[in-house]
């Protein structure tokens, strides 16, 4: 087995209210909530994970930047912001960070706009639809990418 | 008479430079007086009004975010963000705060590009084109829609 | 306090059935009731209001017409007509009569056709979504540009 | 059998003037030749048919509106007007009249503006293209619609 | 009254399903029920039908152009190929067969990409929204058109 | 020298209006004035003109309806329902009236949604941008089109 | 009367084929045939033509250049290249050069991509669909046109 | 533990080439090899996975139409089906299955046309750019969606 | 000269019926008559043929990917599916066979929808508009294509 | 045989530098080797070439213009202008001259642009993507076009 | 000489990462080599710059907004907010400050999306593709523009 | 220090008319007096520079083909051609000429139709916006960038 990967995750704007806001769309599990089962999940991986989350498109872009050759992956969850951040697009391509893309909602079966990504071309790949057990397969998804390049 | 409401008033990007920035389209009052015709007006309809104003568009999010349940209603105007934030869309559909959006100048004339709002869809109404009176139409809309709802 | 202002009301195709067409969207109030709390508004901001309903659109626009330099303003509330009619919009340019659009439902909310108005680009300002309540707001609205222009 | 039936039945613009206008497309019968054909239909469907033409949209707009409650069901030809007329839409779906859509030309078949409808996304349905037998496929369509609900 | 005419009947992809596939839009007689009532009114008008099913659209597309001089019309309902298939719009267009359009539901009052046809313009007419009972209206406006010019 | 013709002259919408509606567009001649002048050329041009204005679309269509076989040719102003009247285009291509566009402004100088018509791919041609000198120099125009096909 | 104006008449590629090319649509005189009638209605009208004909875009620019502050006005049939020329456009904005733009034929009736002018925006007006006759309908409107200006 | 869940997997055209089309894109692993590693897989997560390729569309919606009410899910790489088929989108929505699409590369970051996907709006949600991994994330995915609902 | 070159010729859909299906398009050689001119021409060019039609896209994708490092070159004629199939294209750039595209009729002189062609892009190139004979210019042209890279 | 055919070759804008322009795209043979291989070929043809290059668009057009009814057809590569010259579009279809299209590169492998073509309309085919080679392809298709209506 | 100019020059989101970001597109040299070169160049031009870098949309137009009536002008590389940012061009012309836009690389020759500038409308004009000398570029060009107007 | 450069500077249609056409947009200086400063701002850079300006599209093509492997750069202001030239940017891209494009005016203020460069993407950079400076800033642009490379 490799080294242990020290992985990035980033929610977006609203995220931070998961669990109260349109439960119906996106559960009932907080974000704490969210941020625990993946931690675990990264013990069975064994990897560490940093989980932070913005509402500030400028601050995300940012986290990014200073991962730079210090973190090993990206999970990323822009919301709103992943449709139309060409500055998130930029912070990814330009870090050079390999990232996945998680959707907790299937944003192809929503309004038209929340159909392109800004930010996919520039990841490893995207996964949603399966509610916030989409972080825990993005996990997955993303070590087994880096240990089969490692 | 129902009980007194709480309503969160909103200015987006720029509006800080109200009475100052391009008079000729936004009049000569700055947002320190129409705040306090706000206040003034809100005594008359037996409700208070919380101002704030932000060139962040994620530090917007975040107080839409933080009145849920909170507060009982909402005034946005977004200034610039109207027509591309899907981040203020979501907050203001995922707090389900009931919200009017107002605009100082009458959006419907100016650039192709400003008469599409990314977040009337999730507000009760919009009112623009009456310069800052738009804001006292917009609280006096607001506590009737609600009061007729109490 | 300036002179007793005379305002045109105009309202467009379908709306003589207002209160039983699509009560959901449009309210249970008629367009008399409508019209009655108009006058009443009316003489609490001391002007006088004219009501009129046509289903023709050519029928509206020789109402605008005919009111050039004999009205104050108008209120316009031009139904099916506001998406397409570019008529009344040489109307109102053409005559240079203030006009205030109204719309019951929020445009915004509904079919994509309906979020464009032809006519909002030569009015002083547009109200929508606040049901049949827009109506006394708008004239408030008009009655207070006018008042500050007088 | 049910009780006979009460149908309205509405054509637009120039097609008063059917049979002399481009007979290659629309045939040599004349309005009066459509509407006696539609009587007799009629009578073996055991219900009455109510036949009117104008060129004024507005008029065909009040013509639906006064049919609310009164009339069971609607046959439309609105010419012209289909493809842009919201009015007509409005009227049809305010009322909640059931209607069907007809057209004497394939108008799929014609200029690329004659393949949208307006109107035919609040009917039952659409025939076109069977020239003026198309009447009668509608009402024998309608009266099957409106009989196997009563 | 003319010789008995031959009538090809395709169904398209997903018709097999009939009855069964969301009945809320399809209705629940099967495909076999339809067929039954197609051999019933084809008795009525004079006429054979010959009523087919496939899911594959060069298999529709063989089936037409086998059809060429050999039947008198034909009766289709693509399904989902009917807004994409050019193979399916040359083979009716290239055997110069009569053909009649026949949509279950009112395509015009469903997601955008339903609204367009590629075979209706090379199709005497279209029939839709009037759930099977589409398929004997069709039938009777075929047999009608053939006679007509026999 | 042939016989002498009868020419149709149509106005459309605010045209009645015109020399007191924007002045710096349309000029400050009335329309009473503009069908003195047409009286006067046609005089000259050894024909008749029957000068109409309506701001009603349906009025007009059906004027050139009423005008089949009887005029022997229309000049036509339909304003603002030239960019968006099926109704026109069709009452004029199914009477076969020769037809002559005028606009008294460049259509082409101004609003995008101006220089589309919808009535001139079935008029011999179209004249803008000379003021109401247009209409003389249309009324010449359609007599030597006339003339040279006598 | 004013001084004797000096036009000058351009006419673009393929216009050197007149009479040749494609007779059903632009006539059987020639462009020689053209210039003459253009010379004799000068006479008439007091003042003088000079005609060119050029197949290259750059050509006529240079032209237009060359008329600045020399010519009165300009009489232009770009022919192909009135629907793309930026240069020609802005030749004439730039030269400040009065300008009627002629079609021989009704270019609002043929391909789509001929219903656009790049230089009438910029021109006095347009004159279209009466064959060669348009170029003395030009010459009437312009001299019209500079009279009533000089 | 639930019961043994029966899961669908339907890989569509060009997939048999698997390992040998394109492996910079695709990678080298065969369908066989894809195949087998599922089977391995479904032991693990208590499940059976039945796998079937064609290069035939109609073939590909026959097998989901045969799975109603048989198979508890569906795995799906319709390949390049997936950008245009309204067929497969009517099976899946038709028969109610639940399905997980899949794509072995990363089409967001692939040509124009790769991006939309006229099935993911009837799926649970669609995981793609993670090779042929994403076939037992997917089966992993769908297990885990079916589970929770049991 | 370089060694015996094998191509495969695949026809598509309707393109069986050649010969009878709009002769006035298509001319009057029979699909039989285009393989025997092929195969003869073939003899000429020391190569051979093997040419097949299928109506069904998958039975050509198919045989495109048997051909995978077994034949030379292909001759495509996609019929309908030409401007549609992203399965066809797929199939000739996943397995890398140089492939010519071949349009009897001249495509750009038709619909606007058959002017794209999704598979040209990954062919060497495209001859259309020569009736059948831009088979034999085909072949001519792809073992030129051949012979100069052996 | 017939009589011997004088066939016109025109090469556009930047073809004067085959050879050394962009030789990956355009291959190393010069516009003279070019020319001398067309020679070779008409030989063998029996017919006769005159081959020109221009990069000024209305010399192309006047060309084209003085080779009607002297010459008998037309191989025409008009580099960049195919795209946009509506000018060398009309002189084709005006003079009537039979054209083929010819294109070193193949246009639907490249940028979005190049892949419409205004001329291709007007020729009675289109060859492209076989480098110079499809000179000599488009001179024997011309021949065997012009021979089979000879 | 006039007086000493002060320059405010503001970097957008991901240029704090400059010379480590994508050296193939941006270079070597980082933020601060950039802002040390541009303190120098100001030397020679009797001007003080004031560089800011922030990821923040907001942030950038809050300085815009603090810098009117204080700077002499601005030189704005907003990096990806320069194709969306309304508030970014909104605080430019309200503030009045003249502003010159730079971009590192050619952002015409790169994804469609970064052709398009929100703020270059209402900045005096654009350089682009020098790598970090545009700046230089920029500065000298601002203070040029700047002094001509003193 | 490096060998002196050679610099071609071509200006396109309608810039010999520099300094009288349109002088609010382009100034008061003309072409000889923009040539005069370039060719001493050329010794100051140590590099010769050699103008030209043409109206005639194919002319500056020809240019920019004669100046392969003779001149070190070009500065080319294309005007009109800018956003519609093919050849122009098939001229550069073909010879490799490495290439400054500069406006005077400031082509993102001005119509949509100037906002995209045809030319831009081949070149090194963009400058405008600055009036006539903006050659010189081209030049030290353009010397700076080919010393770096010498």
């Amino acid at each position: 087995m490799g080294k242990s990967l020290n992985i990035l995750v980033l929610n977006g704007p609203n995220l931070g209210l998961l669990g109260r806001r349109s439960p119906e769309i996106y559960g009932r599990r907080s974000l704490a909530d969210v941020e625990a089962m993946l931690r675990q999940a990264a013990v069975e991986l064994d990897c560490t994970v940093d989980c932070r989350q913005s509402d500030v498109e400028g601050e995300l872009v940012g986290w990014i930047g200073a991962a730079m050759a210090v973190r090993d992956g990206l999970i990323l969850n822009a919301g709103a912001y992943t449709h139309t951040s060409i500055a998130l697009r930029d912070a990814i391509a330009g870090t050079g960070l390999p990232a996945v893309e998680v959707h907790i909602s299937n944003i192809h079966a929503r309004e038209e706009f929340r159909r392109v990504s800004m930010t996919a071309p520039v990841c490893i790949g995207q996964i949603c639809g399966f509610g916030v057990d989409g972080y825990a397969l993005a996990l997955r998804a993303l070590v087994g990418w880096l240990r089969s390049r490692a």
